[in-house]
């Protein structure tokens, strides 16, 4: 198996197509990542001795292994990203409060707060000085650079990818990504070790990762129809993903790309999927967290007999 | 039991403080309500022959059934609403495109859809020509009349309740609301026998209730603290209600329930509940149908030990 740890030479902290690959793989290949936390930190919160990674960069984002090249993938054609394993890292942290943004100051929430977590692999579980919850393992961002030159940030999601912050996309699911750039030149960071859906505060467990298998693949189309956003096949079932710059645009995208999959899925029309969709579909808020806003419509598996 | 039926006697097409109650127990009474389905149907849809029952007057709202006086129940007081049996009626329907929204258009459902589901409750499913779904029954209307006199509408909800539409207030699961007016005067109508997060095309499968047993109590306020907000303790875990103009208002309100809510259930001040809800609260789209636009958070059972 191809493997890529975070290093000089894999880091990056935004999305460039001039960036080089530093890895390229024949479709179909399982690579296997490891990758910081999202802020570059070198190791647990521990009060006020905590350091970043050399590599780390004014103004850098999210840290990000990669890219990859994926021979052959054109803009056109569909990344899939078959999610085989994610394992944590020991350690992770959830912020809140840090800015006195219009959420919070709408919401009360004035003190910043950093909460620590230590996790535990084998009990699947993370505990900090608010409780212990459970783990639930995925990368916020999985993704490739815009076809526009220059770097682009890693903060806001994109319709090919990026910082998704779905928390459906779990070890197990498969996370198809329109591609916008010859070779894909596919990163992957932000890793979350529990995440409700909303990421309401704007970080989730932010962890690293030790492992994540990849199988990266290339397509045409998923179920015959060209891909304009993200759809993922998650053990919960089916899901499409909406962006926008409130949750109402967000929605409509997301209930949009949902219509078209139970078109696909079940030959229906665009009256009776809405019908359908009234019925089984559970829209839900992905992220309010990163300027563009996210939903996403699941379908939830097994729903339609 | 006390036992209510859908007959000219308790059958109302609007909340109103001035409309005698049909029933007076006192706070820990069980009910017994059956109800039409929200649209005054006198059987299932089969093609032109449909007929209303007598009792349908123009501009009614959903056919509701009551109203019922909770003896010794305030304004300010908390209304405990235990849902103890759910059963449906043999059919329901559900509609989309019926009308030309701007959110209909924009996801091109242009077409009238009508589409009429059998309901076996021993199965526990619902067949309709879009395929076989699972039941899982609830009352999209649970409410009482505002404080201002006069006729109000049952299409929005409320923050005392209505036309809440949330998915989670199944069997088992206790709807606590704010008491806007003396005696409750609680009303119910509205049956859902199934409906995704979100009631996409404005209806869900919109059916008769065959018996809902409802204990109604009344409390002075919920974990020591006044409610404001529509609240339950759910079969899937907490749920806090958000309603606003639209669903960034929605969201906001219903995380703002939640942060008062774990800070009742596990100590937290603002921003540390604020870092919790992000790893473990679930922001889900209730209903995008009703002009008042709802989300609901929810803390999932034993989410946090």
């Amino acid at each position: 198996m191809k493997e890529l740890v975070p290093d000089a030479r894999t880091l990056h902290g935004w999305f460039d197509r001039d960036l080089p690959p530093v890895l390229s793989v024949a479709p179909g290949t399982t690579v296997r990542f490891a990758t910081l936390d999202s802020g570059w930190w070198a190791g647990p919160h521990t009060g006020g001795d905590r350091r970043r990674v050399p590599e780390h960069t004014d103004g850098a984002g999210h840290a990000l292994t990669g890219p990859v090249e994926v021979r052959g993938a054109r803009p056109g054609d569909v990344l899939a990203v078959r999610v085989d394993d994610v394992v944590p890292g020991p350690w992770g942290t959830t912020y809140a409060g840090a800015r006195p943004t219009a959420w919070n100051v709408r919401l009360g929430v004035e003190q910043p707060a950093v909460v620590p977590w230590e996790i535990d692999v084998a009990a699947r579980t993370a505990t900090g000085p608010v409780g212990t919850v459970g783990l639930r393992p995925f990368l916020g961002v999985m993704g490739m650079p815009p076809a526009e030159p220059g770097r682009h940030s890693t903060i806001p999601p994109y319709w090919h990818g990026g910082n998704l912050d779905c928390r459906e996309v779990v070890a197990g699911a498969t996370l198809y990504l329109p591609v916008p750039v010859e070779g894909a030149l596919f990163s992957v960071g932000d890793g979350h070790a529990a995440q409700g859906d909303g990421e309401v505060s704007g970080t989730a467990i932010e962890c690293p990762m030790e492992r994540v298998d990849l199988t990266l693949d290339v397509r045409p189309d998923l179920l015959g129809r060209p891909l304009t956003a993200p759809v993922a096949d998650t053990p919960a079932g089916w899901v499409t993903m909406g962006l926008g710059d409130d949750l109402d645009e967000a929605a409509a995208e997301a209930l949009d790309g949902m219509l078209g999959l139970l078109g696909a899925l079940h030959g229906l029309g665009r009256s009776e999927a809405m019908a359908l969709a009234s019925v089984v579909v559970d829209l839900r808020i992905t992220q309010v967290a990163n300027r563009v806003f996210g939903v996403h419509a699941l379908l939830p598996r097994d729903a339609v007999r």
